[in-house]
């Protein structure tokens, strides 16, 4: 199976459909093609979110602001999954969680309401040896169609034939590489009475979705939200309409939302807003 | 096969297809996952209208304004098809067209431009005895991974399941059950010379789609709407671009169209509004 | 397989997959469902870019501002694929770049400047006699369920006839025809130093698409778009975001374009609108 993901709209996505179609015949599943333009963090955070529903599969991944540029194509390998995608990081967080790297995150035992800026870094790098492995897609720019397509011309001929490969290892165009782009979620400074985050990404509900980990709301029936008192509930319809509330979301965060209507409008906030929890 | 039907918009459907891929070989298709947001009506009556053309499916619907409270989750099986949907009267109209009990509406013989309040619904209970069946799917709500995205952790694993299973009955987590929501579109007033009824929904195009059977129209070139006339025509195309016109659309209803444009904007009408029609 | 495309939105296109699969096994995979509403030349563009890089199918296309009219329902058959679509030009320009006669068009040698205005018709009917093959699918009007609806009740299941025949002649509701509309693109007019097209579409993006042949940039770093200096570039983020450039498209075009911004509004174009070009 190969799923495809982009900020493509429409109908670009069909090119690669047909790039893929005539040259393997895996199974195509859609995983979305409205991502936010261009905006790598929000890709990397739906992918880390819905990859892992999916059984073993190759991911091809073109969310590309840099297109055209001597970036590098790279195949990421976790936990059987094989990720298709341009070097800006977009692979690297569904990586992580598919090696077991990132469990849905705890809280951690900073300071009360101070800014952790906890360096993750090496502890990853070190877990992460054996479970992540990372190749280069080598491609000639003068062989591509085009340098504004490279969904079509690149990245789909690469996701045929990492898929058909028993290994992507076997591909002559595949070098294993221990350099590339890592794209990390800001940490949250979560303290005994206090965290303090910021909005990862906002859905198309409207739900303001923090990289705040839900547990910090177990026992609360309510919470301050940058000060002002805010209802927390296990589900949006436990409140009348309109009523604003928070809540754990799909992916384990905290979720800033309103029953049948838009958390970011009610809470004043937007992607990269810092949001501030207080008991 | 497996559908799949929701108000998700993206990406939320795909953990849905991947949480259904690792469990089934299912071929899946999508229905949409735009319906109009937490609008169950609205989704019931696109579903009536699109799912009898698949062959004998299981379909996967979630419009699911109750997520996370006592709501049951429900399997209802007519003509072969087998609907999961939560249990908000969703999966009801489109369960009665399948098992026969609700052919294209013809019109009644109420008194000229009267509301008729027809209650049909010790009839088609009675009809539907045999023809429509359902089941309750238990699930723990201690066991699901959210309280706000059953679409993932309820409704994908119970279509699975369904789907695979010979008989829902072998099912252990799926009980007969014989009470459940129901839902019914509000019936016109049908007269000799006068209908009135309601606007139903707004498609894409933004034709007004009524309840009003459409062969009150047979034979006319003209009919009054909320008492201004307007042509009766076959095709959008039959008139100049940018004339409202009065036609049957697709699903058999009567439709306030324009050809190239906007019937609601033009007939001034939107969803719920009443609709009176004459000779 | 059977590709789908059409103007439809949503959940229209459901129905036709519905009928589709009640009728043949094939694979459906979509091309796409939102081109703009009734543009036959916008979808005769995207067709055209897309089909050829699918292997041999069956594409069933529905943008059909005549349906219910008389217009006729067409199969054009060229290069192994099978194009079902209404008789409205949509379908030719893709059959023509199938059969070989439409490559990647290359600048002509017109004189400087002038708008050219060179009739291919006679040639590219000569050219395309052997390349391309049209039938009409005769289809009872009194038959079909609906007239507003012909993509669900005459163009599916002809498509799924269409896939599953060895041959179209075949099929006995198919009879060869040597009448149809035809659509073409205009010509640009290509000189020594200007060149002078029109903008053919605007993608998702805002990349203003024209109908120039990429090659008149060759070896330029610069160029006049109606009198004002632009930069050429190989790829959007060639240059700082906001910054606007001209760059050849996936297409092979000419395009105008913002690096993570709209072009279209950046150099203040729509579609149809004249566009000189000059060293």
């Amino acid at each position: 199976m190969i799923t495809l993901a982009s900020d493509f709209g429409s109908p670009y996505p069909a090119a690669m459909r047909g790039v893929i179609c005539a040259r393997s015949g895996a199974r195509i599943e859609d995983i979305a093609h409205d991502f936010p333009r261009q905006d790598v963090r929000a890709a990397a955070f739906w992918l880390r979110e819905v990859v892992p529903y999916f059984p073993p599969a190759t991911h091809c991944v073109v969310v590309d602001p840099g297109v055209g540029t001597d970036r590098a194509a790279l195949v990421v390998e976790a936990g059987g999954h094989r990720v298709v995608a341009p070097d800006n990081g977009v692979a690297l967080p569904v990586a992580r969680r598919l090696a077991g790297e990132d469990p849905t995150p705890e809280p951690g035992t900073t300071d009360d309401g101070a800014t952790a800026d906890v360096d993750t870094g090496n502890e990853s790098a070190t877990d992460g040896a054996a479970g992540i492995r990372v190749w280069e897609v080598e491609y000639d720019d003068a062989e591509t169609a085009s340098n504004t397509f490279h969904g079509r011309d690149v990245f789909a001929p690469a996701a045929a034939a990492v898929h058909d490969a028993d290994s992507v290892g076997d591909l002559k165009r595949c070098r294993p590489t221990d350099e590339w782009v890592d794209l990390r979620f800001p940490d949250p400074a979560v303290g005994e009475t206090t965290a303090t985050g910021e909005v990862l990404v906002v859905d198309g509900f409207g739900n303001a979705i923090t990289n705040v980990p839900g547990d910090v709301l177990d026992g609360l029936e309510e919470v301050r939200v940058d000060g002002e008192p805010a209802p927390v509930r296990r589900a949006y319809a436990a409140l009348a309409e309109g009523r604003r509330l928070v809540t754990v979301g799909s992916h384990g965060n905290v979720e800033l939302a309103v029953n049948r209507g838009r958390g970011d409008e009610a809470f004043g906030v937007g992607v990269g807003d810092e949001v501030r929890l207080a008991r």
